[in-house]
C-alpha cells in the first residue's frame, strides 16, 4: 500500500514509515509486490523494559535523518555504488501486537507474524526476508522460531553481536527474557549450540563462569572484546566471517545493539563500555548481508530515550542499511 | 486508506500518523469516507526558517504522548464526555509538497491542497474542514486564500493566536514571509481588517508602532497580553470570543503557539517571554471550536527541536485536541 | 542507623539517603528511636512501566538540591518557621523487594513492609506514618490495604492527587495495574467509595464516561480541572479540604505526580496537559497535612528520566517537604 | 566603541555584546558618548559557585534570542511603543576583572567599576546608571558601596527580589559570599535596614528564625511568597512599590533571579519552587524603572549551565528589557 | 580594535570574539596591524538551512572552552611548543553581511569581504590569509571564488574533507546551494578538477553514481571512508598530502565537518556514520597547515543547536586551533 | 556497616552507597571488616571549581548502571572469570569534610582521612587502600602526603593520567590549586620527580615551555598524545607500563579523567580534544592493577553535570571497575 504521495521526497515530508518505504500488512500484500525484505516493528517488552520506542524512532526520519532522501531521490552508497532502495523490493510491515503486562501472551503473536513473513515464496525462489525491529532481546526467541518453522529445525545459523550472551538460565523463573533466549532456543531443540557465533561479549554484567563453560560445553563459539583489544577487529572479524560460513547454509543476524560501545550508541538498555565502534560495526555487517544468504534479521535493544542526541537511532539506522546494501551487492552479484 | 493492523492500540504500536489516524490522499477519498476533518502537514519554510518538523513530530506519538490509545482504545475528554475520535470522521490528509529553495513556488501548492480539502461536500451539507499543521507562519496566506476560494472573500473571520502581528510590510521585498501574512491577504483583498481578532501581542518584536497603527485603521482588533495583565484573561478571552460571533457567519483559526508563554511552549521559532499559559488556552480552544462554525485550522511555528523536553509538542497537541473536542461538541449539540 | 560522619552538611557530601536522614531496617528501628515518619522506596513496576528510578532520585540531592543542608545545618520553612527535620523524628527505611516480572508477586512485599511501620506504636499513643515513594500507582493498592490492615477496614478517608481516575475495569485482566487501584480496593471492600476524593482529573485519558458513573454511584467525589478552570483553585480547594475532614478520622494521601500540569512536572508517566501549578500544589499539602490525621502518604508515579533538566524531582521533593512541614505545625499545634 | 560592522541586523550577526550595543571602556568613553545606561559583566564568584557563565550567555543572543534584532533594526515594546535602544545611550562596559581563588581580592575591582560608570555626569544633569550582571549574589555589596560612595550613605532604597533573605550571619566566617551581603552593607553602615524592601522570599533554606527576627528588628521590610499565595500578587506588587517610593530618592534593584520560580527559571544556582511567574514579574520591572529614580541594577544568580533549555536566559532578559523599557518610558514623561 | 579591556584572561571574561582576538572591519585595520590571519563569520544560509549559529558558538567559549585562556595567558600547543596567539597576529573580522531569504543576493557580498582579506598585502611579503566560519558549504562558491579574484584563476588547490561530494547538478535548478558548490566553481572555470582532493566522502547521500563517474572524468580525486577503512588512515593521509603537495603552490582547505564521524561531531547538518575520528583529523590539520602555503581555509555546516552537549563547537575549535598551530609552526620553519 | 535490607540485587533497590557496598566509617571498621579497599569521596574543590557532584554520582546507580547487580547478583568480569565484589573486601567509607570557601582549611582533613584508611593494617600483611573519588585534582596533594606519612617519603611511584601536566608553578599565588599538586609535591619534598610517569599530556592549556623543561629537570617522565599519534598506544602503553614497574615498589594511581578524550567523557571540567579512547583505558588500567603493588587510586576532575547523558559517569566507573578486577586479579595470582 503506498502511503505517500510523492515517488520521492525529503525526509520530512510524508507519513513516517520506515524509510519512507510502502506499508504491507497481510503476506498476500507480500506476494504481490514480490516483496524480498519485510520490515516490523516489534515492541516486546516485559519486567524490567517498558516500551522502547524503538520501532517508532527508526521510522521517524527526524532523529535518525541521514539526510535520507526517500523514493526516487534515493542516492547509492559510495562503496557498492548501490542504491538498496532501487535494488530490492522492501515494505514497511506495520507492527506485532503486544500485550503489555505478559511477554508470553505476546511472543506467540510476533512468532505469528514473522512466520508470515518468512514463508511468501516469491517468483525467482526466494522468501521473503524478515526484518525485525525491536523491542527487547527476548524477540530472539520467536524470531528464530519462526524461520525454523519454515526453514526447518538446526538449518539455520546464527550471528549474535551483543555485550551479553543471552544465555542466563533463567530469569525469576521465567524462560523468556531478554537475558535467556539463546537458552530458550537452545532447550527446546530449535538449533545446537554449534550454530551460534557470539562476538561483543563483555563484562560485567554478561555471564557467569559456570553459564560460560556451560556455552562452550554446548558448542557455542563466541568472541569477547577481550580478544578484540588483544588480537584487533581484522582478525576477529575474519575470524567469525569465516565461522559464520562453515556453520549452516542459511544465517540468521540477531544484532543487539549494545555490541556497540556505549559512546556511540548510548541509546540502549543495558549499556556496557569498551564495546566496537562504528567503524568496526559498518563493513562487518555489509559483508556479513553480502557473503551470505540471509533469511533474518533482528536489530534489538534500542531504546531511544536514554540518548538525548541522536547518533544512537542514526547509528542503527546505518547498521540496518549497511546489511540492506549488503543483500542489494549479493542480489546485484557484487560480492 | 487504513494503515493499521489492528482497530486501537497503544501510542507506541503502528504506523505514525496524526493521532493514527487512517489516511486520505485524494478528495475521493475524503468524499467516500465522508470526512468531516482532514488534517495536513505542510512544511513550508524558507529564508531564516529551515524544515521545523513539526508535521513529523505531531504525527510521532514519542514526544507527544498524552498516553493517547488510539482507535478504538480512544478515552473521551472529561470535560465534554466525548471521545472527538468516535464523533468525528477525522483523517491524516499527508503532506503538502516542498519546494526547498523558494517559498514562491511551494505556496500556491499548499493552497491547491488545502482548496481540495475544503471543497468536498459532505451529505450532510457540511465541507470537509481542513487543518494545517506547520511551518513558518506563512502559511496563512496560502490556507486563509484556499478558504477564500472556496467560501468567497469577505466571508470568514479569522481568529489569530500571535505573540506577533505578521503585518510587517514587507520582509527584505518578499510579501510572503512568516511576518506578513496578515499584510499580504489584506493587501490582496481576501478580507477586511474587521474580520481580524488577534489575541495575545506583545513586545519586543511584534511589530512597530506605525505598523500597529495602521492595523488600528485598517480595523484589526487585537488584544495584547499587556490587556491581559491589566484585566485578567477572563475578561479579555469573553471579549474576543464576543467579537468573533460578531465578525462572520464562519472562522477560521490562526494558531500560532508562539502565543503560549515559552516555558510552557519552548518548541517555537520566535519564542517571547510573557504569553499565555496553558490552562488560558485549552478552554479557549475548546470554547471557540463549540461555539463557531470553524472552516479551516491552521497550528503553525513549532519547531521541535527548540525544546530539549516533549512539553511543547504534547502541547500543541493538546491544543488541537481542545478544537477537535470542540467539534464534536458542537456536532453533539453540546455547546 | 548513622550513615552519615558528620552532625550537618551540605547536600553533595555524605551517604544520600532521602534527606540524609538516618537508616532505619526494623520495626525494632523504627521503635527505639521513636521515629514518627518511615520514608521508603517502592520501585513497584510492571508491564509498560520499567524502573522508574523515582525513589533513587528522591535520595540523591543532585536533581532536587533545593540547596538543602542537612541535619543540624537545616533550615526552617518561612511559613511555619519549623525546621521539620527537627520537629520530627524521620528516618529513611530502604526499599521494598522488587520481583521485576511479576507485579503479582511483589505487591504483598510491599504491604508486608508498609504494615511492618505503620504497626509501631510510639510512646505519645501515636504509630509511625509509611510515607512511601514510588513507583507506579498500582502501589495505592498494598498501601492502603497495609494501612486498612493496622487501623482497619473503612477507617481511613483518601485524598487522590491525579490527572486519573485510577479505576480502570481490569487492565487486559490484570486487577493490579497503574490504572485500576482504586477498584481494586474498592472491590476487595477495603473502603467504601464515599471515603475518596479525588481532585484534578481531566483527559483524555484519564476514564471512560461509563467508568466515571460508576464512580460517581460508588460514591467517589472529584474534581475535574475543568471544575477549577471554572469555579477557581480556592474554591475548590476548600471544598476538598472540608470534604475531607468530613470522611473519616484518619487520612492517607495518595499523590500521582501527573496532577501537576507537564510543563512543572515533565518527569512523570502518564503526563497530561492543563494540570495543577506548582503554588498551588505547595499550600495545599501544607494544610491537609498540618490539618488532618495523617496516617500515610505516597507519592507515586515520579519518572525522572522524563524530565531533561531537575525541576520534577526537586518539586516532587517540595511538595513531600510541605507535608513534613504541615506535620511539624501539627506537631507544634500550629494549625 | 562601536564593533559593528552594519547599523542594524539579525541576532546572529556581529560581535555578541549585550544587546548587540556599542563597547565603552573607561569613564571618559561614556562621558563622551553621554551614555545613560552602562551594562557591565561580572563573573564574582567563589566557595561553592564557580563560574556562573552568566555575563557571556547574557550577550549571547543564542540562548535567549527574543527574535531581537538590533540597532536600527529594533522593534518597540508594544505597551510603551518605545523601542529603549532607540531613546536611551546603553553600552557594553566589558567585565569586571576576577581573582578566581579569592573573593576578596576582587570585590573593591568590582566596586571600583561601577564606581567609575556611576560617576559620569552627564550633560542633562543625571548620572550614567550602572547595570551589573552577575556573577553570585555577593556582588551587592560592591554594587551598593560604589554607589553609596557617590551618592552618600543611606541615600538610596534597595528592592530586593530573591527567594533568599541573604542576611546570614556569616558564611564559614566569611563576610563577604552570597548569602550574607545585607548584613555585609549594615554591618558596614552602608544604609540602615528601613530601606530594604524584599520580595519572594521563602523556604526551605532562605533564612532561621533567629535572622528573620534579628531583619525586622533592623527595619528591613520582606514579603514572603506565603503573603503573595494569601493576598494574592496584585496586592502585594501595590504595597511594595508604595513602600519603595517612600524609603529614598533613589532607588538600587538587586534582582537575585531564584526569585522566579525555577520552572520559569531552571537556570539558577539556589533555584526553590514556589517563586514568581514569569508574567508576575515582567510589569513589576517596567513600573519599578518607570515610576522611581533608579541609580543602579544589578541581575545575579544565573546559572544557564542548569537549564539544559534556553528559558532562563530569555527570561532574565526580558526582565532587563522592561527596567530598560520602564526607564524609556520615563525619559519620555511616560510613567 | 581592541575590546578587551584586560591582556589576558579566563574565558569567560571580556567580548567573545573569536578566541577573545582584537576586532578589525576594514583592509585599512589588517594593513595597519599586519596581521597574518583573519578570521570572520558568514551565516551563509538558505533553503534548507536557516541559521546555523556556527560563527556566534565558534566565538563564544562557553560551549567550546577548551580551558582557553586568552591574551597573554595562551599556552603552547604541546607538539608545536609554540602558541599561536603569540606567533601570529590574527583578528576577528567580524560577519558577513546576510540577506535571509535569498542566497543569490548575499554570495556577492561574502566574495567581497574575503576579497578584502585575501588582497591585504603585508610587509614580509604575504597577503592576509581569510578563515571563514561558516554557514552553509554553499560558501565554498564565494570564499574560493574571492582567493582566485586575488590570486588568479587555477592557481589554488583545493583539500575539501567532507562526507559529500558537494558537486551535484543543480540543487532545484540553483546553482548555489550547500550541495553543488564543486560544481558551480568548476562550471565557471574557477579551478580545474585535478586541483581538488576530497577526502572522507561516504554514503548514503554523498552523490550519486553518474555524478561520481563526472568527477572522475574532470580529474577530482577522492578519497572514500571505504578506503580508509581497507587501507587505514595513516596510508590514505600520506597520499592525500603528497597529491596536495603536487597540485599548486597554494591550497585552500575547504572543512566540512561532517568528515567527522557524528559521534564526535553530532553538531552538524547532515551527520553521516561512519566518518572520520577526532584523533585522525587534529593531526592531519597540523600537518597540512605547517607544509603548504595556505591561502584561506574555511569551516563550514557547524550547527551547534544539533549538539545538546559541547563536543561539536570543542572539536571544531581544536580543528581550526591545530591549523593555527601549523601556520606558526611554518612560520617559525618548524615543519 | 550494612545498610541494605537485602543481600543482593538491581541498581535501582537499596541506599546507594558506591557500588551498593557496605558502609564504614572508622579505622576500626575497616580493621574490624579485615577491608582490602576503601572507596571515599571528596568534593576537594575551590577558586574556578564548584562542587562537582563526583562522588554523588559515582554512588548513584542511575546515570552509571553498568546493569550493574549488586551483593551476590555480581557477575564476573569475562576477561578474568572474576568478580571482584567476591574475591575483594571493599567499603564506601563516606566523604571527607568540606570548608566550601576555604580550599586549605580542607586538605589536612582529607590527608587525614586517607592516612586513616591506609594505615589499616590487615592480617595478611597488606595495609587498606584507599580510592579517592574527587573532587578536583588538587586531591593529589593529600592523598599523596597520606600515603606518604603512612609509607615513607619517595617510596611510592606515581602513575598520573592526565591531559595536563598539573607543574603550574602557581595559580595565583596559591599552591594548592587543580594546576599545580605535582609542583606541590615535589616542592615538600615527598617525592622525587623521577616518581612520576605521565600519560595522556596534550594542548592547548596543559602547560607552558618552561615549566616542560623544568619538569624534564626534575626528571619526570611524560607520554604526551602526539607520541600516542606516531608510536601507537600499544608501543606507549608498554612503555609506560615498564617504567612504572622500574620506579618504585609502591604504586599510586592518579587519574584525571580528563585524559580521555571528551566525546568519550564530556563529563569534565576541562576537557581537551584529541585525548584517550575508552578501549584503550580499560586494559591499562586492569594491567596496572593487576601487576603492581597499589598503595592508593584517585580518580579526579569528574564533572556529571558536563555530561547531558550517561556515558561520562559510566566510563568512570568502568575504569574504577577495571582496577578492582585487576587487584582481585592480583589477589588470585592471575596476573
Ligand atoms: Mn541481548
Ligand atoms: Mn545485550
Ligand atoms: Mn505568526
Ligand atoms: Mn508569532
Ligand atoms: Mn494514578
Ligand atoms: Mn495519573
Ligand atoms: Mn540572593
Ligand atoms: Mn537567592
Ligand atoms: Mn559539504
Ligand atoms: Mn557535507
Ligand atoms: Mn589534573
Ligand atoms: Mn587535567
Amino acid at each position: 500500500i503506498n502511503v505517500q504521495r510523492y515517488k520521492g521526497g525529503f525526509p520530512w515530508i510524508g507519513i513516517p514509515t520506515f524509510f519512507h518505504l510502502p506499508v504491507a500488512l497481510t503476506p498476500e500484500d507480500l506476494k504481490a509486490g514480490e516483496v524480498d525484505v519485510a520490515i516490523m516493528g516489534a515492541e516486546l517488552v516485559g519486567g524490567m523494559r517498558a516500551r522502547t520506542w524503538g520501532p517508532m524512532e527508526m521510522r521517524n526520519p527526524h532523529r535518525s535523518e541521514i539526510y535520507h532522501l526517500w523514493g526516487e531521490w534515493a542516492m547509492p552508497e559510495l562503496d557498492s555504488g548501490l542504491a538498496w532502495e532501487r535494488e530490492l523490493r522492501v515494505v514497511d510491515y506495520g507492527d506485532a501486537p503486544m500485550e503489555p503486562l505478559s511477554l508470553e501472551r505476546t511472543i506467540p503473536e510476533v512468532r505469528k507474524l514473522v512466520r508470515q513473513i518468512a514463508g511468501v515464496k516469491l517468483k525467482n525462489g526466494k522468501q521473503t526476508v524478515p526484518i525485525i525491529v525491536g523491542g527487547a532481546h527476548a524477540l530472539m526467541y520467536p524470531d528464530y522460531a519462526a524461520l525454523a518453522d519454515v526453514y526447518g529445525k538446526d538449518k539455520i545459523g546464527v550471528i549474535h553481536f551483543d555485550a551479553h550472551q543471552d544465555y542466563a538460565p533463567t530469569g525469576f523463573g521465567h524462560i523468556h527474557t531478554h537475558g535467556n533466549p539463546v537458552r530458550a532456543l537452545l532447550l527446546e531443540g530449535f538449533l545446537e549450540g554449534d550454530k551460534f557465533v557470539q562476538v561483543g561479549l563483555r563484562g560485567p554484567t554478561s555471564t557467569d563462569v559456570p553459564t560460560l563453560k556451560e556455552a562452550r560445553a554446548a558448542g557455542i563459539r563466541y568472541h569477547t572484546m577481550a580478544e578484540v583489544e588483544k588480537r584487533g577487529w581484522e582478525a576477529v572479524m575474519e575470524d567469525a566471517l569465516k565461522e559464520v560460513r562453515e556453520q549452516a547454509d542459511y544465517l540468521f543476524i540477531s544484532f543487539d545493539v549494545d555490541v556497540i560501545d556505549p559512546t556511540f550508541m548510548p541509546g540502549t538498555a543495558t549499556p556496557e563500555p569498551g564495546g566496537l565502534y562504528i567503524r568496526e560495526v559498518l563493513p562487518m555487517m555489509r559483508r556479513l548481508c553480502a557473503e551470505n544468504d540471509i533469511v533474518g534479521v533482528e536489530i534489538v535493544e534500542l531504546k531511544p530515550d536514554a540518548d538525548v542526541g541522536y547518533t544512537s537511532v542514526q547509528n542503527a539506522k546505518a547498521v540496518l542499511r549497511q546489511c540492506l546494501n549488503g543483500m542489494a551487492m549479493r542480489k546485484k552479484g557484487l560480492t
